[in-house]
Formats: structure tokens, sequence, C-alpha cells
């Protein structure tokens, strides 16, 4: 009689095998996370866990974040077979830390995996160990107004071969690093619409969180930057994508008095980004199911995917119809933006000083009240306990 | 009086440290190279070189094959700050290997990297340390018509930080493995034209060799062999831009009887393949500056470089004008296309049994016979000695 052959392993969190780090780092201050970004310092303890064809995924290792042992012909140097993850806990008001929507992220993290053929894995069992991962690190989420853990789940195509196949064998890690407020203030951002360079494309990858669409837009940045601009606006053609790496919004005012809160559809070129998605829902909700704070029950909000191009834009702007134009994402949450160079154009777009428009600021507000405990809404924070 | 404070290093061959393996591996014969591709064996040795913002450029280093030490943070992985190139060394009569066209291959391997903001480098210099380790990895070279020692320099982004910004530092690692034909045999490659699919844009990425073309490749590649064709024929619209990994090219009779040679036009969607260029110039020899073995004086050649569409195909073959299509890469050097399916449509082209056709086994035969040093052409072969 044969035995059984083993199947090849599945991602699963009952196998972590724990290794607590035996010197603990310091914990940047508040203020040493106030210059903007992420820290460049990250948490104690990592995830790591590998796919290999005979084996499949290995037992998940939570260990101290340290150096990964690479072979230089690894299939992901090349061929940019990666795919990663954004996301963040927040600590509540309770002292535990919560992940905002963290299923989302698991979700769109496996369909971004699929999109460059590396192996599949259990979102459901990789978010447990995320969980247990920030557990371990909970003394590094920062516990202040607009702070964070920044979670960084990534993996890579390790097949050792110079041959452009599919991997074969992966690496899987999760690493962490507190975050302050993304923009050191709320000033409004001035965008930079090239007309030249094209982020994604119909048929291209612009709607996964792949590698790809990353390294080709620092040229782009650092021209905009170098015309005193924050960032790129992403266009195709006279369409309106994504400013930097964020989603854009457009508030118009309608001729009823309400108002519209408008973004690109997902149609390919567009990442299917979390925090758009949870803008929408909560614009949705009000005033019928809850009230942002700092609107009236009386502005009724008209959320809405549609085509958005720069000639709209002018128009809206022209008509006097545009109450305000911003950007969201996981880093930046809500930013508001201000100015638009496209071609010879000057665009300015409505400012309120330094301060957010009042329906992006409602909807911040909201957001960051439900994702540091503040606010409970429809389950979008699981606590890591 | 202060120091002379010393410049961040550049790229230096002359500060080559050299350590040699102590334990050499066996080289794999002519029948394990056989089965296509490039070995999955690397050489001894590889080139190892490191670039910081406070020193620059390390001392290269010339050292056994290895794995590398890198931080789960460094930018390469999620944001795909990675160039690379692809070049072999042929074994020549005189046991003396030569690098094809090398200044090329490092002159677009200096370009790639600027496209993604990597540190500059200069191309002479890391010839040069290329030079030194295919001499000191000589015994890897196969001495076999069609055979050749692969090299793939790469150069990667190692900013250990979470946020997308310009990688300030960088690895950069030269390794080779040996290779047999690409293909086994030389029967005509079946392509298939994805209409939902597209390699590159205007305003993208297509002409760099850099880390984001090939990884969303890969499941289209894996749908074109699940029907039965050998690679993807990359479309844009209607236009044909490139197949697989390696350009187009088309044979026309016209109507005087000579033949026109065409490729698309590298208008930014297209990789300027070394091969391709040597390709045109080499049809742009025949006959005034060269005879190419097996065609006549009488037939006479005109490259060109234009745009090429599916209709454009459709009616030459109608029409009866073409002589053949190929495609050509350094991997592949040359090889025949049969067949492509295209929508609905089947289009069976020219076929010369499971021989190449007339152009294509002429430029085929002249390229190896160059490459493998039984033919001189201008300075096209660098020997590494």
């Amino acid at each position: 009689m044969q035995p059984t052959p083993s199947l090849p392993g599945e991602l699963d969190a009952s196998r972590v095998i724990v290794t607590l780090a035996t010197e603990l780092k310091t914990v940047p201050s508040l203020e040493e996370l106030a210059s903007g970004g992420f820290s460049q310092v990250m948490t104690d303890h990592m995830i790591l866990v590998s796919y290999d064809p005979v084996h499949g995924w290995s037992a998940p290792e939570i260990k101290p974040y340290g150096p990964l042992s690479m072979m230089p012909a690894s299939a992901c140097f090349p061929y940019a077979i990666n795919a990663f993850e954004g996301m963040k806990a927040y600590m509540g008001p309770d002292g535990i830390p919560r992940l905002f929507r963290p299923e989302k992220n698991m979700a769109r993290f496996a369909r971004s995996a699929a999109r460059v053929a590396l192996p599949a894995f259990n979102p459901t069992e990789l978010l447990k160990i995320i969980r247990q991962l920030v557990t371990i690190d909970k003394r590094w989420v920062p516990a202040a107004k607009g702070h964070s853990l920044y979670i960084r789940p990534m993996i890579i195509g390790t097949r050792s071969s110079l041959n452009l196949s599919i991997s074969d064998s992966a690496l899987l890690w999760v690493m962490c690093a507190p975050s302050g407020p993304y923009f050191r203030n709320t000033r409004p951002l001035s965008l930079f619409a090239a007309t030249d360079a094209v982020r994604a494309w119909p048929g291209g990858t612009g709607e996964h969180k792949i590698a790809t669409n990353y390294g080709p837009t620092l040229t782009h940045h650092q021209r905009a930057q170098a015309a005193n601009h924050d960032m790129n606006l992403w266009l195709l053609g006279d369409k309106i994508t994504e400013a930097g790496i964020m989603n854009f919004f457009v508030v118009l005012r309608r001729d009823d008095g309400d108002l519209d809160v408008l973004t690109p559809p997902l149609d390919g070129t567009i990442l299917p980004g979390i925090t758009r998605e949870s803008i929408l829902a909560l614009a949705a909700a009000h005033p019928s199911r809850m009230i942002l704070p700092g609107l009236s029950e009386e502005t009724r909000l008209h959320p809405a995917e549609r085509e958005l191009t720069m000639p709209d834009l002018e128009t809206w702007l022209a008509d006097g119809n545009v109450v305000e134009v911003f950007v969201v994402g996981t880093a930046v949450v809500v930013s508001s933006i201000g100015h638009i160079a496209w071609g010879a154009k000057e665009i300015v777009l409505p400012q309120y000083g330094d301060a957010l428009g009042p329906v992006s600021k409602a909807l911040r507000e909201r957001i960051l009240d439900i994702q540091e405990g503040e606010f409970e809404w429809e389950d979008w924070c699981v606590p890591c306990v």
C-alpha cells in the first residue's frame, strides 16, 4: 500500500511559529513621525512564509525583522513578479489596535498576486497572522489622531532562472512601520497634469497593486516637483485617472442644490482604492443613515463613478459649479487639490485657506473617527486581540 | 585647512577585487543545454557592486556566485525600480570568447536604469568588468554552433523605505548561464494575437528594458500556450508591436522583384533590440557590401522601419506578396512565424517546412557567423582577453 501523498501546504495561520526578538528597538516619538511619510524604522517583527512547488506554503514565521537571503537569479528582479498591499492599524481609545477593512486589502492582494501568476494563498489565513503580528508589535501603534501603523504585505517570485516564465516559488512577508500624517499640513496640493506620460492603459495593469505601476512614475514625479508641484496628475488622453498614487474626486453643485461626489469608474486603469470605496459609501450614507460632521442634513450628497475629463473640469469651473477637488488613499487618507497645471493652462480650483473643503473635511473626519475607533460603522474595523 | 571632500565613487574597473571560487561547479554538457532556454546553472562567478549616496559606487567585486542579503523594505520589491540586460558571449574558433556589440547593451542598460531614476554608472567601465568576468569563467562558454554564454546584468533600487520615492541606493550585479539554442527545433512558431492585452502604450515604458514590461505578460503567455500557440503577439489596436519578447519582421515581394524587410519603428512602444538593429544593418549591406549566405546577388533587400498593422498583413497575404514573417532577439536570434490567431481569424503565413524562410535563414546564418567569430564584420565582436 502506497502512503497517501501529502498535499502541497496551504497558507495556514494555525502553523505559525513565533520567534520573539531578544532586543527590542526604540519606538520613534510622535515628533519623529511628524516629518511626513512613513517611518523608515520597521517594527521589531515581521511575517515570513515561503512557497515552493513541492511543499506549497511553509509554516508561517513571525520573527525579528531582518534581511532576506535571495538568489541573484530570482525572477522578481528582472521581471517584476511582485505584488503588495498597504494597510493601516489604528490605536483605539480602548488601547486595542484596529485594522480598517483589512479583508478588502487581503482580497486585492490575492487578485494582484494572480495578475502576475504568483501562487495562490488563503487571504483569510493571512489576515489572522497579520492580526497576530499587530498584537505582538502593539507598542508600535501610535496613539494619536492621524497616526497609525502602516502595514506592508509583499509577495515576490523567487524562481531562480534567467528565463521569463511563471515563478513556481515565492516569498511572502509582512512588515510594519509607524507613520504620522502623510503631509505636514493640510494646504491644498498642486498637480502637474503631464500630457506625455501615461500611468495605465486599457489592457494594462493599472487596476492591480503590482510593482509595475510604480517605478516608471518616479521620473515624472521628479519633474512635477522640479516645477514646484506636489505630484503628477495622470491623464489618459483628456481623461483624469489618478493623482500621484491616489484616487481623484470632484464635488459639483447641482442645479437642485445637491452635491455630486464624482470619481472615475473602475475601467481597468484605476486602482480600486479602499479609501475610495469607503468615501463613496460614506457619502451615500449622508444624511439618510448618518450625518457627516460639519455637513447639514439639508446637504444631500450623490456619490457616483463617472468619467472625468480635463475639459469637463474646465467647463464646470467656468460655470462656477465646482465645490472642491480632493484625492484619497490609504497613506494620505484625504487631501485637497488647489491647482492643476495642464499644458499651458493653469487651472485654479476652489480653496478654503489651508483647510479642506466642506465635503472632504466631513469625509476625512468621519473616516478617521471610524479608523480610530471613535465611531462604529458596519464592522469596518477589525480589532487585533 | 579643511581636507578635500572625497567625491562619490564612480564605477571603476581598475578597482575590481577578485575573489575566486575555491570549488568549481560542473559545467553542463551540450546535451544538458539542448532542452531549450537558458541553463538554470549559473557560472562560478558574478560581478557585484553597490551604490550608496555617501560613497557612490563601491569597489566592484568579482566573487563566487551566491545569495544576496537584502532588507525586506528595499524599494525594488514593491516599486519595480529595476533594469536589466541580456547579452551573449560566443566561443570563437581561436578559443577566445567574443561579446556581440556589447557597447549597445551597456548604453541601453544605462538608459533603462535612468528611466526608473537609478544612479548613473559608467557603461564603459562596466563592460571592462564584464569582459574580465567572461575571461575568468571562460570554461563555461560553450564551443558549439548556436550555443553561447548568456550574460545578465541587473540593477535594482535598494533604498530601505516604504515610501514611494527615488532610490538613493542600488545594487548592480552580473551573472551568467550557458545556453543552447532557444527553441529545440526550427519549426515555425504560432502566435496568439490578443486583442484585450496591451504590452506597452505611448507615454509608457515599452522602449526600456525594465522589469515592468515582463511580469504582466505571464498570464497572457500562459493563455496563448493553453490555446496551443507558442506565445503572444502584442498589438496596440491593429498595430503589430512585438511577439513574445522579440521584435517582429515581415518580408514582402515588391512589384520590381526586390524584397522589403520591414519592422515597426521605434515609436516608444518597441524595445530597441540589438538583434533587430543588426538585422536591419545586415539586410542593408546585401548585396552591395557583402552577399548573405544562400541569397543571390540579384535579390535586393530594402530594410525599413514602418508601421505594420494586422489588416496590412491580411492584404499583403491576399495579394501573395508575403515572403515570410520572422522574429528576432538576443535569446532566440531568429525564428520563423507560421501562424497567427487574431480574434476569430486564423492567419496562415508562408512556410518552408521545418526550415526558416530564405531571408531569415540568410540573416540568421550570417549573424551567427559574426557572433561566433567565423565572419568579421565592422568590429561587432569584442574579444574577452
